[in-house]
C-alpha cells in the first residue's frame, strides 16, 4: 500500500523564488489529504503534475498566512474547474469564517460541498476510514496550532497459501483467518492461526508538525512514529530566537524524534536565511541519523516500522 | 518622467503555470502604484526584480480572487521585512473585513500603517498628489466593480534658456512663466510668454479596466487615454459566454478604444483556453491597429499623446 508524502513548501513565513511555505501531499493508498496550504500550493501541485482535485481532506494546522493563504484560492479553482466530491476540511474555527466572508465577496457558491470540522487544540480523532485514522495534538506555538498524526490501522494477517491448499481450507474461513482466529477442521483438529498466516506488515505512521516550540508534550502522542515531520525553521545558534518565535532548531528536531522513538525525521519550515540547508541536516544527524531535508516537489516513502 | 506599467499577470480565474492572474503595476515618477493583486502577485514581483517595499497605493478593482487573493500574502510579507513606510489601500469596504479577519486570526499587529479607503461604485477621486490624480469609474461585472484612470497633471511650461539669457529676466520670475505669464521688463515692455517657453509635454494618462462587459457607457470617463488596458477573456466566437459571464472579447475591447480614441490599447486577463494568443491580437488589431498583448514581466511605456 502507498503511504508517502510530498513536500509542496519547505520555507517559514514567506514565498520566495526557490522556496514555498508550508503544505504536505500525503498518499495513503491513493487517498491525498493534504496538511497545511500556503500561498502558491495549488501552484506547486500543477508544479509537480499532481492531480488535485483528488484530494479529498485538507488540515490545517493554524491560521498564520505561510500555513493557509493559498487554502481560498485552491478551493476557488477546485469549484471553477468543476469538482462535484465533497472536500473535509479541518481548521480553527475562524478558517470557516474567513472562507466564508470571501466566497460571500465573491459572490460564489461552490459547486462541490465543504464539510467543515472545527479543531480544538487537544488530542482528537478527526477522521477515520477502513485503513488509517487522523487525530490532532496539541503543540506549542504563538497561536492556538495542532499537530497531526495519521496512523494506518492494524492489517489483515496474510494467508499461507500452500497451507490452506494442502489442508483444504474452505473459503469461508478466510476472513476468520486473516482476523487472527485459529481454525477446526472436520475432524476436530485445531491448526494455530500462527500457522496458516504470516504477520502482516505492521501499521505505519506519518507525523506532521508543522510549527511548535521544542516541548517534549507531544512526546506520547507521536511515539514510535515512522516518519515524523518537525519544523526545523532555525539552527541552534538561534535557539534564542526560536524560543522567542515558538519555532524549534534543527537539533531539538532531532531531540525530539530521538526521545520519541521516530524511525526517521524530517526537516523544513526553514527561515529565509538558510540559503544552503546542509548545516541544518548535519546539526540534526549528529543527534538523530536518520534525519532527511524537506526539499520540494519530492515524495518520501514512509518506511515500515523499525520495531 | 517615467510612466509605464509592468505586467505582473495577465490570466483569468487561476492562476497556471506560465500565467498568473491580474496585477498592474504601475510607475509614475518613481510612485509605484498596485493595481489589483492575485495569489502569487508577490512573487512576481520578486521574479521581475522589483522592490516591492516602494508599492505606495494598492488598488483593488473588485473581490473575485483572480484579483485580491495575493493581497493578505503582500500585506503580511510588507511586515515581515520590516516595512515601515505607511500603505494606502483602496477596495470594497467588504475587503477591509477580510484583512482584518486574516490579521486577527494570526494575532499580527502590522508594524506599518494602513490607510483603508473605501470604494463605492461611481466616479470618484481616490487620490491626488502634484503629479497625478487617480479615479475609479463604474464597469459593468458581477460583483461591484470598478475600473480606474490615473492622470497626470498639467506640467509646467518650459523655459527658454536662450531667451531667459538674452533679456536677462531674473529667477524670481521663472514660477510665473512656467505657468504661462508674460513677463513685463524693467522698460515697460511685454514679452509674450509663448515667445519665452515651449508647451510641455501633454500629460498622459493610463486605465485599467480588469473586469467588464463591454459597455459603452465607461467612454466618458477614459476618453482619449494614452493607454487603455481592457480585459478580453475570450474571442468573439465566444461573444455569448463572455456576455453572460460579464466579460469582453477581444474585438470589444479593440471596440472600446477606437470609439474612446485611445492611444494604445493592452488586453489581457485571457482565458486559460487560450494558450496561443495571437489570435486574440490579431482580432482586436483589425479594429485597432494599435492593440498589444499583455505580458508577464513586461513594461509598457505609456506614449505622449498623440493629440
Amino acid at each position: 500500500m502507498i503511504f508517502s508524502v510530498t513536500v509542496l513548501g519547505c520555507n517559514s513565513a514567506i514565498p520566495t523564488l526557490t522556496r514555498n511555505p508550508s503544505a504536505h501531499l500525503l498518499n495513503a493508498n491513493e487517498r491525498f489529504f493534504l496538511f497545511d496550504c500556503a500561498e502558491g500550493t495549488q501552484l506547486q501541485l500543477r508544479r509537480y503534475k499532481i492531480r488535485f482535485q483528488r484530494i479529498s481532506r485538507i488540515f490545517i494546522s493554524h491560521l498564520h498566512g505561510d500555513h493557509y493563504y493559498g487554502l481560498i484560492g485552491l478551493l476557488t479553482s477546485f469549484h471553477l474547474l468543476g469538482r462535484k466530491d465533497p472536500l473535509d476540511l479541518y481548521g480553527h474555527p475562524l478558517l470557516k469564517q474567513i472562507l466564508d466572508i470571501q466566497l460571500e465577496a465573491s459572490q460564489t457558491r461552490l459547486i462541490y460541498p465543504i464539510r467543515f470540522h472545527e479543531i480544538g487544540t487537544g488530542y482528537e480523532l478527526l477522521h477515520e476510514d477502513d485503513i488509517l485514522t487522523v487525530h490532532s495534538f496539541p503543540v506549542i506555538h504563538s497561536v492556538p496550532t495542532c499537530g497531526f498524526i495519521v496512523r494506518e490501522k492494524e492489517k489483515e494477517r496474510k494467508i499461507r497459501k500452500d497451507k490452506i491448499a494442502r489442508l483444504n481450507i474452505p473459503v469461508e474461513a478466510m476472513p476468520g483467518l486473516k482476523r487472527g482466529m485459529d481454525f477446526t477442521d472436520s475432524m476436530g483438529h485445531i491448526h494455530l492461526n500462527k500457522e496458516l498466516t504470516i504477520d502482516p506488515p505492521r501499521p505505519r505512521s506519518y507525523v506532521y508538525c508543522g510549527d511548535t516550540s521544542y516541548t517534549e508534550s507531544i512526546i506520547p502522542y507521536i511515539k514510535d512514529c515512522n516518519l515524523l515531520y518537525h519544523e526545523a525553521t532555525f539552527m541552534q545558534d538561534m535557539v534564542a530566537s526560536a524560543h522567542e518565535k515558538k519555532h524549534s532548531t534543527a537539533a531539538e528536531a532531532a531531540t525530539i524524534a530521538l526521545k520519541a522513538g521516530a524511525g526517521k525525521l524530517l526537516i523544513g519550515h526553514y527561515s529565509a536565511r538558510y540559503d544552503n540547508l546542509q548545516p541544518l541536516l548535519e546539526e540534526a544527524k549528529k543527534i538523530f541519523p536518520e534525519t532527511y531535508l524537506a526539499e520540494e516537489g519530492k515524495t518520501y516513502k514512509i518506511p515500515d516500522s523499525l520495531f
